[in-house]
C-alpha cells in the first residue's frame, strides 16, 4: 500500500459530523478550482489541447465502475449533443469479459477516483494496443491507472474519505465537460458563440453549487419521511436519468432503502406496476425542454397514488408541483451542465436520510472505498 | 383500431390457468417454428441474404422499451462476440431525445411485440432517412413499426395475451440470433466450422426449452418462499447480465415484489450494501467460462448473509450450490444462446410467485399490452 501525504485539515471533518456532509459541502470550492484548472488555468487547457485530439477518431468508449460509470453516462449525453461524437459506455466488468471492438480510431477514457479499481484497470489494460489513445479520469495521479494512461486528467476533487463518492463524482463531470467542449472545438461542430456560451455554463457551475446547497433544509425534512419507506424509485430524462441511477445508488449504498433508478420514458414499459403507497418517487424534473415528457410521466405515478418527491426549480414546481407529495426547489440552471448542480440536492436526500436511520454514514456496511479486488 | 382475425386454438388457455403459463409452455414449440424459418426455411433464410448486407456498416443501433430492450442488450454480446459488430443500444424513449449521431453506415433494428410501441415508432422515425437502413423484429407483421420499415423480420410468436411479455422475448432472442450469425457468415470473421457450430447451438434451443421444463417442480417451490419477500436482486455476467434484468423486470411486473437487476461485478460498488436477510439474490451462473468470477461474486454476497437462489446446471451446482439457500437445476447447455433457454425459468419463478401472491398474472395493475402513448 502507498502512503500518501495529506494536508491534515483535507483529512478532518471541519465542524461537519462526517466527512461525506463535509465533502458534500465543499463541492462549490472544490469545482472552482477544477473547471478554473481546465477552462481558464494554462496547463489544464493546454493539457486538453495538446494531449487530446478529438479529430482524428470514430467515437469515444468510457469505462468505469459505480458512482464514476455514472459520470461517464452523463458525459455521454455531452460527448453526444454537443460535440457530436458517438460514446459508448459501460461498467468495468462486463466491458473486459464481453472483448468488445476496439479499433485504433477509438479514444478510450477510464475514470475512477482512487485509480485502483481492478476491473477499470483490466478495462484498461484491454484496451492498450488497440485504442488509438488511452485517457485516464482519476482522483489519485500517481495510481495504477494513471500510470498505464497516455493522458492523465486529474480531477483536483482532493482526498475523499467517505465511502459514498460525492466531490469525486461532481469533479469528474467538470473534467469530462470540459473534455466534451474541447472535443466540440476541435472538431468545429458548434458556432463560435454556442461554444462560448456553454463555457460560461461551465464556469458558473461552482457558483450554483453553493447556491443549491440552501435546499438543504427542505431536503433534510423530506429525509426525515423518506427513513420511513424500504423502497424508492428516482426518474429522470435525458442528462438527468443517470442522475436518477446515480441518486437510488446512494440511497441504497448509505441508507440501505431499496432505491432504484429508471428513465422517466421506461417506468410505464414495466416498473409501474411497482408503485402504491409504499414506494416513494423521486422525479428529477428540472424545466427544461424535456419538462412536459417527464410530467406528464409523473402524472402516470401519481394516477396510481404514488407520492412523489418532486425535485425542480421555481418555475417547474409552479407549474406541476402542486398536487405532489413533497419538493425541493433548487435555482433555474440553464444548459447541459445542469445535472452537476442537481447532483447536491440527491446527494443530500441520501445523507440525510441516513442520518435519520442512523446508519453508519461514512463506512455503510459491506462496502470499501476502493475496490482492488474483482 | 385494427381487428386481426386469429386461429380461437390460439387464444384460449389451453388447459392452463394464464395465458402467461401456456405461453411459457408453448416456448419450444413456437420458438422451433422460429429457427426453422429462419436457419432452416427457405423464406427467412432467403431474407436475412438478400435484405441483410453486415459488410458495409461500421456498427449496429438496436433500440426498443421494456422487455424487448433487454433482448436487445443480450443480442448486442452476440453481435459483438461472434461478428465483430459494434452495437450500441438504447431504451426508445431516451435514444429520440437525446439525438444520436446515426450515419449511412449504421445499421438500426427496432423491436417491439406490437410494432406500435411509441417511442419506438419516434425513434425508428428519426433513424429513417440518416440511417442506412431500417430493420424491425416484430410480433405483428401489420403494425406501423414494420410499414415503417426497410426490412421487416416477424418472429412469428403467435398472439400473445399474457402482458408480460414471454414467449415474444426468446423469440425475439431467436430472430436477433440468426442476424449476429447472418452478420458473421458475411464478414467473414469466423471459420465456417466455428460458423456451424453455432448455427447447431441455435437449432438445439428449441429442444432444450422443452427440457428446462422440468426444472418447474423446484421453481414453484421456491416461488412459495420468494412471495414473502418484498424485494430480491438478480444477478448475472456477460449475456446473463440481461437476462438478470429481464428476471427483476419480470418479476416486478407480476408479483410486485421490487427486483432489480445487476451485472454480478458491479453489486460491490455499492448495491451490495443492500444485502441482509430480508434481500433474496437470484444467481445465474451457468458452468461456462464466467462461472469462477460469477461465483466468487455470489460468496461475497453469502458472506454477508444474503440468501442466494443459485440458478446453474448440475456441473455448477455440484461445485458452488452447496452452501445456497435454493438450486434450481436445468440441463447443460453450451454456447451463446444459452440465454434463451435460462429465460425459462427466470420466467416461472415469476409466474408461480406471482400466481402464489394471487396477484393478476395476465393484466398486472398499472400495465398494458402495448404502450401506444409516450
Amino acid at each position: 500500500r502507498r502512503k500518501v501525504n495529506v494536508d491534515a485539515s483535507a483529512v478532518d471533518k471541519g465542524g461537519y459530523r462526517h466527512f461525506m456532509a463535509k465533502e458534500i459541502a465543499e463541492q462549490s470550492s472544490v469545482l472552482a478550482a477544477a473547471v478554473k484548472f481546465y477552462l481558464s488555468g494554462r496547463e489544464g487547457q493546454t493539457m486538453l489541447e495538446n494531449d487530446l485530439d478529438f479529430t482524428n477518431i470514430d467515437r469515444v468508449v468510457m469505462v468505469a465502475c459505480g458512482t464514476a460509470s455514472l459520470a461517464c453516462f452523463t458525459a455521454k449525453y455531452w460527448f453526444e449533443q454537443i460535440a457530436g461524437v458517438p460514446v459508448e459506455i459501460d461498467i468495468a466488468s462486463e466491458f473486459r469479459y464481453r472483448e468488445p471492438p476496439i479499433s485504433d480510431r477509438t479514444l478510450a477514457i477510464f475514470v475512477s477516483q482512487s485509480g485502483e479499481t481492478a476491473d477499470t484497470l483490466a478495462a484498461l489494460r484491454y484496451c492498450a494496443g488497440k485504442a488509438g489513445k488511452i485517457v485516464s479520469v482519476v482522483n489519485v495521479a500517481e495510481s495504477s491507472i494513471a500510470r498505464e494512461s497516455d493522458v492523465v486528467l486529474p480531477i483536483l476533487a482532493g482526498p475523499e474519505i467517505g465511502v459514498a463518492s460525492t466531490k469525486a463524482f461532481t469533479c469528474q463531470l467538470v473534467v469530462l465537460a470540459a473534455m466534451a467542449l474541447q472535443a466540440a472545438r476541435q472538431r468545429k461542430v458548434l458556432p463560435a458563440e454556442a461554444l462560448s456560451k456553454l463555457e460560461d455554463q461551465l464556469l458558473q457551475m461552482p457558483g450554483l453549487m453553493a447556491d443549491v446547497m440552501t435546499c438543504e433544509g427542505q431536503v433534510k425534512a423530506i429525509s426525515q419521511q423518506l427513513a420511513r419507506f424500504k423502497d424508492a424509485i428516482f426518474l429522470g430524462r435525458g442528462a438527468m436519468y443517470p442522475l436518477a441511477l446515480e441518486g437510488a445508488l446512494k440511497l441504497k449504498e448509505i441508507s440501505y432503502i431499496h432505491a432504484e433508478g429508471y428513465a422517466s420514458g421506461e417506468l410505464k414499459h414495466g416498473p409501474i406496476a411497482l408503485i402504491d403507497d409504499d414506494m416513494p418517487v423521486v422525479v428529477i424534473a428540472p424545466h427544461d425542454e424535456m419538462f412536459d415528457k417527464t410530467v406528464s410521466n409523473m402524472q402516470e405515478v401519481m394516477a396510481r397514488g404514488g407520492k412523489i418527491v418532486m425535485l425542480s426549480d421555481a418555475k417547474g414546481l409552479a407549474e406541476a408541483g402542486g398536487e405532489t407529495w413533497q419538493q425541493i426547489e433548487v435555482p433555474q440552471i440553464e444548459g447541459p451542465f445542469a445535472p452537476i448542480a442537481y447532483a447536491v440536492p440527491i446527494q443530500l436526500l441520501a445523507y440525510h436520510t441516513a442520518v435519520e436511520k442512523g446508519t453508519d454514514v461514512d463506512q455503510p456496511r459491506n462496502l470499501a472505498k476502493s475496490v482492488t479486488v474483482e
